[in-house]
This record gives structure tokens, C-alpha cells and sequence, in this order.
């Protein structure tokens, strides 16, 4: 099934205070398009999960929607879960068309990097 | 009555050809977040109207909707007109609380630099 309401209605659009020693901010480019999503991780410390997620996309409806449908996914995962998630996972789960993987791509590379720095402040 | 689904299904997310001698591109910062906007108009030459306009925005839920409503709004407008549109007028559209006022600041000046582009260009 076509995830299209993460087109129609994006979730968790918003930020955090990326001071707060709980969480993680991850900014990342798309070289291929000059775009940019930053993401930013809540994690519960007493379980190493995530518990909120927000995100701001400086993107296409493609990257809106990966980053939208990444918010969704990693809630209540492990850190270790999240840091597996795989581009292609999204992208299907989109049905993104090939011209449209390195959308995809910045959401997978925005968790790792949400994931690194939060774990650089611990 | 508040225009809810500018927030739930942005519209007109996406780029145009910012070569093209029809094409006038604005792109502007908020001072008060750090968030960015990326308008673009395609103006019918002929008639001195707007004839297509894409968006992207590096910013809040609000931030979102302003653009999408703008989109809407200046679409067959004269370019006089769509410069003389006030952000009071977005917000007020879709009841931005005050704390927001700065989020739709960002498409009334994203649409001043897309026509000052696009003249620029003439
Ligand atoms: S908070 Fe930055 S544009 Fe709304």
C-alpha cells in the first residue's frame, strides 16, 4: 500500500531544543539537489528508545513524505533499530520512482546522524 | 474559518527551472528561527500574471502553511497585486497564533524576492 497520507499530511513537523541532553539532532544534505532535512531524536535513557521525533525538510514532497513516514517508523524503536533502517526500506514503503531514492536517503542519513550525536552527548 | 488544509496537505511543494527568463525565485531567511523559504513563480509574460508557483520551506508546521496558502492566493494574480500582499492577511487565513507571525513574514517576503528576481530578470 502507497503511505500516500505522509504526502497529504506530514507528521511530526516541528523541533526540539537541541540542547536538551536527551536529544539527538541530525542535519544532513542531498548533494544530488542541494536539499536538507535536519531531524531530531527524543530518547527515554532508562530503555535506549526513542520516544519523540520531530523534523523539518528543506525538500521535495518526496523527502517531506520519507521523513514524515522516518518519524513514524522509529518511535518507540531501540537507538540500534533505528540505526539499521535502510533507504530503500522507505522508499518502498513510498513506492518512490528511481529519480526520487536520494529523497529516501536523507532520511536514512538523518537518523544516523540524529543517533551519532546524541550519543556523543551521553 | 481556518484553512486547515494548508497544514494537512501543502500544496505546490517543489521547484522550478531558476534559469528560465520566466521564472523569478525568492529565497529568504527568518531572523527570529533561523528558518528558510524557497518561492518560485513562473509569470506569464503577456499578461504580467503568475501563472505557476512552487514552494519549499526549511521551517515549522506554520511555515508550511503560509506557503501553501500564498501559493493558492498569487496563482493569476497580477505581480503588483502578489507584491502588495501583507503576512497579517496569511495570518489571520489560518489563525497563526502571535508567536507564529514570523512564519508567515517568511512568505510575504519570499514573494517580494520572487517578483524583484523575476524583474530583475526582464
Ligand atoms: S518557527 Fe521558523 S518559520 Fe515557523
Amino acid at each position: 500500500m502507497r503511505k500516500i497520507y505522509h504526502y497529504n499530511n506530514p507528521r511530526n513537523v516541528g523541533s526540539l531544543p537541541k540542547n536538551d541532553m536527551d536529544v539527538g539532532t541530525g542535519l544532513v544534505g542531498a548533494p544530488a539537489c542541494g536539499d536538507v532535512m535536519k531531524l531530531q531524536i527524543r530518547v527515554d535513557r532508562d530503555t535506549n528508545t526513542i520516544s519523540e521525533v520531530k523534523f523539518k525538510t528543506f525538500g521535495c514532497g518526496s523527502a517531506i513524505a520519507s521523513s514524515s513516514y522516518l518519524t513514524e517508523l522509529v518511535r518507540g524503536m531501540s537507538l540500534e533499530d533505528a540505526g539499521r533502517i535502510k533507504n530503500t526500506e522507505i522508499a518502498k514503503e513510498l513506492c518512490l520512482p528511481p529519480v526520487k531514492l536520494h529523497c529516501s536517503m536523507l532520511a536514512e542519513d538523518a537518523i544516523k546522524s540524529a543517533i551519532k550525536d546524541y550519543q556523543t552527548k551521553s
